[in-house]
This record gives structure tokens, C-alpha cells and sequence, in this order.
């Protein structure tokens, strides 16, 4: 599907954060690199990119990005982009002969929006778009700045910044047909050549559809303001339903900071997985070397990599490198780690008595540690199936494992922990078998 | 989709094996039942069965059977069942208003014939026979009974048990418009109320359509030769493109024989998988003990228990009671099972010299076990989507692991079992990470 984005404006209210409005960065992408990543993860693979302000050097930038990802991006100048963003889109009038999506550079959106919106069905000569009816209770709006739509049955009887009556936010995503062009060009002789005219003359016509984007997210990034909201929903987004307590109301917090200072790097997912495993692994060996302080140390290596470990999913989804391999990888690092880690914690016990029993409850939680990762994927699956929106389940994962170790570590008792995990992880393995069994 | 089942006939010549041909016991289950379960695989579940000769016994058979199996089975009874098939067919004309499938009840057949011949698209007035080009090569067939086809084009030309020009058999699986009933009505007058003159009649004005069954196969149940070579089939469907080296030659082989005997009892898969599990646990606490003998005993324990381990999965597929959770409970088994092996020896190695090598060796054999099957859910799916039909790819995992611990026991190296166990399960980790990053 082809797929046209406006990035011709200037954005002078952000001009202390980038040369140009599209190029501005936010958590290591720029705006447009994510307006475009976020419609080609929904398989929207065609981008018509108009630029105006600044032109080359957004070409430029999206010509080395286009490469990088692989991705099909046909460039259109408007030298007349102070106008108003109708000549922006007129301009790619001629490729775009058929049904397309339109999209701002410097909008920052849910994907599932795009995911529900590209399905719906338009007829000849119509557009539709996507609006927000939560106009109470959306915080992520600037009220003066945005623009209003008044529905009725789903048609749009009224658009534009200023109107009196409104019952809901354009969100400035489109499907449009080909209607869209003559609709500007016929404003054109009034000199109303925005965007926002040419709707409201389709809807005179009873052309203009609306499309309900429900609770999805969606920001115009226009200051420093909304550029900060913008980053915090999107930060936001990063909580898993699947995320233990500890990584809740410990990891997750702190592994965003550390995406946050990652982002600006070059550094990979799979870096970051790599390094939480070794960070583990050197936990694990200062285990076997004894002695309280050694515990200690072996044990915030363990936690710090807990920590981290969030950090690399969170790069690769807000980079759109999130692969299945890198997933899988980091998984089978966990688990070496998990076992490392417990093994060491054995050992050290085990040197402080040399009592057989401390041996078999250090392999009881290694097993229970095993098999909680074993069977995670198929109890993850039942309970996602089952969870309500916006709640989350019960988790027993790696994340407290890890805070067991922590805290055990502290307080010196290295049995404890491993009494507590041998317990906590067999007993949670029994109660996954007797829950899937219930639920077959 | 409705399915009509003919199960009139009596079977004289298999008349030792049963009162009623299709409730002739085949591995577990009556012929019929096979036939309706085979069908219900593929989505088709509403039955229509005719019966004639034993009639009571066969409709009460059934009656239990839908019951358990929660089957959907209306039953019709057709006295004349001597006359011929079609009249059975005929029998059901009321209730088969649209488009069925017509299945013979002493036929033995491969469940993917039907999973595309129902999506096939026929005509109104028009039938699909599913026919059986192999008939050069095709063992299962007693050319002397079976039913011949003449296809031209997909078009049926010519049917019958004694024609002479042929290029496929009949393989009684039919895709049916209600027009099958009139054409066997026309015969009614000049005395052929056979289902293959009525689709001999359909022939005769191009309404009858051939759909090449490639090399899926089908087995006309008609004396004990055809039983048994129908028995030889099932059991050659078992072996698994996944199956190790060890199972292939060595458990496979051995646990399809006592699937045989299984089958004839009401032991449930998760049963066979429990007792494997106890039996391997046992195997464990007996190397606990100490000494070569026991040694040796714990060691074959563990290899009969792999072998019974091929069981469960045999018998549910068998008696098309697999299910999702069986299959996960028996890798969850197997996986606690391994562990308790694992640790048994690694103790039995390490009391025979304390040395902490053999605590060290004895952990990464046990962590590349578990990581070993961590990883063959996704190395599997990416081997057998890469497989080329009737081959099989390098695969080691439990069967060969539990072998070495047998072969080693018996030479009474178990310390060796754990190096080799421990370097051969972590490399072949290792390998399958790379393969699957190169196959990104």
C-alpha cells in the first residue's frame, strides 16, 4: 500500500532541537524515521516523502535511512511549502492514483491505528479519517493548537482549529482516494490551500468519513512540550503484561533510563543481551571464589543484570529492530546466566559445610529455575489469551529470582536463597501444569 | 460439513476378525471409528452413517463412541443391504441436501486426502472422486477387488471393478453434490445399484471429476492380508521427521511394539508418560546408590524409560487423542526427568573421588541438556520448514543422551558420560544458535 507523508513545515517552536521539524530526534529515531517504521511494521511498504522547508537535508537523512532499512521512500519537493500543507500533499498527486494512507512527519501514533484504519473500505471520491473522541480526557493535546472535527454517524460535518462545535480531535492520519487532490485544488482560487480545507469540502459533500481510534495513543509534536509527552508515552509503552513484580517496580524503571542514554549510541540489542550475560556470568564466578563480600558483589552483578536486561527488548522495539532471533537469543543467554549464577551460589554453600543436602537443593533450583523458564512460553500464552485489557497477571519469573539472590545476598544467607527458589520455582512449575491441565 | 459413512456390508472374508466388517478392531480402534475420526480431524463434523448387516450392534457401537468422542452421528438404517452400495447411499438422501463427503467405513486413508479434497470447488450436479494414479507402484491394493477409474483431464471417462482401460483406482473417498442420488435413482430400473455405476452414469455426461490423491495413502480393508497391511501403514505413519538417530533404529522400532500392545488396553497417553517418568526417576535415586551394579541397573531404566517415552505420543495419535497439553506435559516430564538422571550420576562420579571437576562437569551437562531442549522447539520449526518431503535433518537430543548414559553405565564410565554429554549438548547449543542467527 502506498503511503504519503507531509514533511515540508519547519516547526520553528523546536528549532533549538534539530535543524528541521521531521529530523528532530526522539529516543533514537528521528520523527519521521518513526512515522515511517511505524507504518512499514504494518506492512504499509511504499513512502512518498514531500518535502518542503529544509528539503535536501531531509532528503539526505532519508535517503541514508531508506538504505539502512531497506525501505522503498520516492522523494517530492514542494518549493512552496509555506503555503499550507494542501500544496504538500497536491504535489504527489501524480504517483498516487489509487487508495493511500496520509500521515504527518511530526506525529508520533499507535501502529494499531494504521493496523485497523488500512482495512477499512472507502468508497470513489471519499476520505477517511482517523479521529480521537476522547477530547475530556486526552492530556496529550495542546486544545489551542489542535485541530477539531465535528462527527455525526460517522461522517464528518465540520473541520478546522477554530470551530465552535466539535466532538472530536484530528489526529492527522488519512485513508484517502485520489478525491483528496481535486477537493484542495478546488479551494485553491480561495486561497484556503490547507489540508483541513480540502476535508471540509468532501464533507459538504457527505464525503468525509471518520474512524474511531478507540484509546490508541497519538501525538502532534509541535514544542518542547508535547515532544516531552511524547517520549514519555512512548517510554510508557515499554511495560510488558508478562513483567514480573520486580521488574515493575524496580527493573523496568531503571532499564528505560539506561534505553534512554543507550539510544544515543550505536549499541545493539543483542550487545546489550550480551552484556547482561556476561555481567551475570562474573557474578556467578566471584561466587565460587567465598566469603561474604564476594556474595555481595557476585550478587549486585546479578541484579544490575537483571536490570539491563530489560534494556535490550526496549531498544530493539522503540528502534524497530525488535527481531525473533534477538528475542530467542536473549532468552537462551538467560537461562545459561540463570543456571551460572545458581550453580556459583551452590558451590558457595556447599564449601561452607560440604553437606550433601546443600548440593541437591542448589539442583532443585537450578531444575525449578529451568523449567519456570520451560514451561513460561505456553502459561504466557494461556494468560494473554485470558487477560483483560490493561490488567496484568500473576508472574513468578526471573526478575524476582534475581531480587531473591540480591536480598539473600545482603543479609547472608546463601541457603535461604537457595531454599527459596528450589521452593518457589517448583511449586510455581506444579501450579502451571495444574492450571494449563484445568484450562486444556 | 456433513459426511456420509456407508457401513452396510459384513465383511465375510474378515469375518474371524469380527461380527461386523466396520467393527473390526485396528489398533485401537474399530474401523468406523478410525474413518469418523479421521474425518473430524479435518473440521467435518456432522455424520450421517448407514447400516445394514448387524445393524444393532453396529448402531450401538456408534452410539457409545459419539458419546466419548463427542460426535455429532445421525444413523440410518438400510435393510437392503445385500442389493449394493448405492442403495446405502441412497438411503441418505433426505438429510444430504448440499454438498457432502461420502466415505466408505472399512477404508483405512490418510487424513490429508480429505483436508484438500473439501475445499475443492464442485459444480451443482457434479461428484469428485478421489482417485489413485500409483497404480504401478501402489502395494496396498489387491488389484483383483479394486475398483478402476479411466480419467481424461480431471474427467472421469470410465469406472468399474472390470474394465480394462485404466490409469487410476477408486479410492472410495468421494466430494458429493446431492446429484449422486438421481444418478443412482436412473440405474434403479436396469438392475445396477452399485455407487460406481451411478458414478459411471454422472460420467457419461462429464459430471464426474477426478482429484489425483498424489501419494496419500488409502487401504480398501477387504481380508486380513489388507488388515494387516493397514496396520503396517499406521504404524509407518508414527516414525517422526524430528526423531533422533537412536529413535529411529533402536526406540522407535521397539515402542511401536508396545504401543500394540497398549492399544488393547485403556491406558492413557499422560499414563505411558507418568510411568517413563517414574521409571527414569527411579533410574536416578538407584545411581545414588553407588557401585557399578547399580549403576547399570539406573542406566537401563533410563533407556527403557526413553523407549516407553515414545509411547504416549504413538498411542494418542493412533487413537486421535493427542492433545496440546499431552504433548507439553511429556517434555515437561522428560526435562525434570533428565535432571534427576544428570544428577544422580554427576553424584555418583563425585563420590567416588570428591573432586569438584566432576560437580562442574555434572553441572553443564545438566544445563546443556535442558538448553538442548530449550532450543528444539525453534531449531525444529526452522529444520522442518527448510525439509524436503520424506527426508530427515541432524537432530540430537534425548534419545541419543539417554543412550550414551546406557552404553556408558555398561562400560562403567559414567564420568566419560558426563564429558561427553556435557561437550556434545553445549556444542550442538551453540550450533543451533548460529544456525538459526544465519537463518535470520
Amino acid at each position: 500500500m502506498k503511503c504519503l507523508v507531509i514533511a515540508a513545515g519547519r516547526g520553528s517552536r523546536l528549532s533549538s532541537k534539530g535543524d528541521s521539524k521531521p529530523l528532530i530526534s526522539l529516543l533514537g529515531l528521528s520523527l519521521i524515521e518513526r512515522v515511517i517504521l511505524t507504518a512499514k511494521k504494518q506492512n504499509i511498504d511504499d513512502f512518498y516523502v514531500v518535502t518542503g522547508y529544509n528539503s535536501e537535508k531531509v532528503k539526505q537523512h532519508l535517503s541514508v535511512f531508506s538504505q539502512s532499512r531497506n525501505i522503498n521512500i520516492t522523494h517530492i519537493t514542494n518549493e512552496e511549502w509555506e503555503k499550507g500543507n494542501g500544496i504538500s500533499v497536491l504535489k504527489a498527486k501524480k504517483p498516487l492514483n489509487e487508495n493511500f494512507i496520509l500521515l504527518m512527519a511530526d506525529h508520533v501514533f499507535d501502529g494499531s491505528i494504521l493496523k485497523k484504519l488500512k482495512n477499512e473500505k472507502i468508497a470513489d471520491g471519499e476520505v477517511m479519517l482517523a479521529v480521537d473522541y476522547n477530547i475530556e480526557t486526552n492530556k496529550l493535546v495542546d486544545v489551542n493548537d489542535v485541530t477539531k472535527v465535528l462527527v455525526e454517524d460517522n461522517r464528518i460535518l465540520d473541520i478546522g482549529k477554530n470551530i465552535k462545535k466539535y466532538n472530536a480531535y484530528d489526529t492527522g492520519i488519512f485513508l484517502c482516494s485520489p478525491a483528496i487532490f481535486s477537493a484542495i485544488e478546488e479551494n485553491l482560487h480561495n486561497d484556503d490551500s490547507s489540508l483541513s480545507a480540502g476535508i471540509r469540502r468532501l464533507a459538504g459533500k457527505g464525503k468525509a468519513k471518520a474512524f474511531d481510534i478507540k484509546n490508541d495513543y497519538w501525538i502532534d509534536v509541535d514544542d518542547e512540550k508535547t515532544l516531552k509527552k511524547a517520549q514519555g508515552k512512548l517510554l510508557d509503552t515499554l511495560k510488558k503484561t508478562s513483567d514480573g513484580p520486580v521488574s515493575r517496580y524496580l527493573n523496568r524503571p531503571v532499564s528505560t533510563m539506561i534505553t534512554r542514554l543507550l539510544l544515543r549510541t550505536s549499541i545493539t540489542p543483542n550487545n546489550v543481551s550480551f552484556f547482561s550475560f556476561i555481567l551475570a556470568t562474573l557474578g556467578a564466578f566471584i561466587f565460587f571464589l567465598g566469603g561474604y563480600v564476594n556474595l555481595v558483589i557476585g550478587a549486585t552483578l546479578a541484579q544490575v543484570s537483571s536490570v539491563i536486561d530489560g534494556s535490550d527488548g526496549e531498544i530493539a522495539r522503540l528502534k524497530f529492530r525488535a527481531t525473533e532471533f534477538g528475542g530467542w537469543f536473549d532468552a537462551v543467554l538467560d537461562r545459561y546466566a540463570d543456571a551460572f549464577l545458581l550453580f556459583g551460589l551452590t558451590y558457595y554453600v556447599y564449601v561452607l559445610n560440604w553437606n550433601f543436602l546443600a548440593l541437591l537443593i542448589g539442583f532443585l533450583a537450578i531444575i525449578g529455575t529451568f523449567m519456570n523458564s520451560y514451561t513460561a512460553d505456553k502459561y504466557d500464552g494461556l494468560m494473554k489469551r485470558k487477560l483483560e485489557p490493561g490488567k496484568h497477571y500473576f508472574r513468578m519469573g526471573r526478575d524476582v529470582r534475581i531480587f531473591i539472590i540480591f536480598l539473600g545476598a545482603l543479609i547472608n544467607q546463601p541457603l535461604l536463597i537457595l531454599v527459596i527458589i528450589a521452593l518457589l520455582m517448583n511449586a510455581e512449575n506444579i501450579r502451571r501444569v495444574v492450571v494449563l491441565y484445568k484450562n486444556e
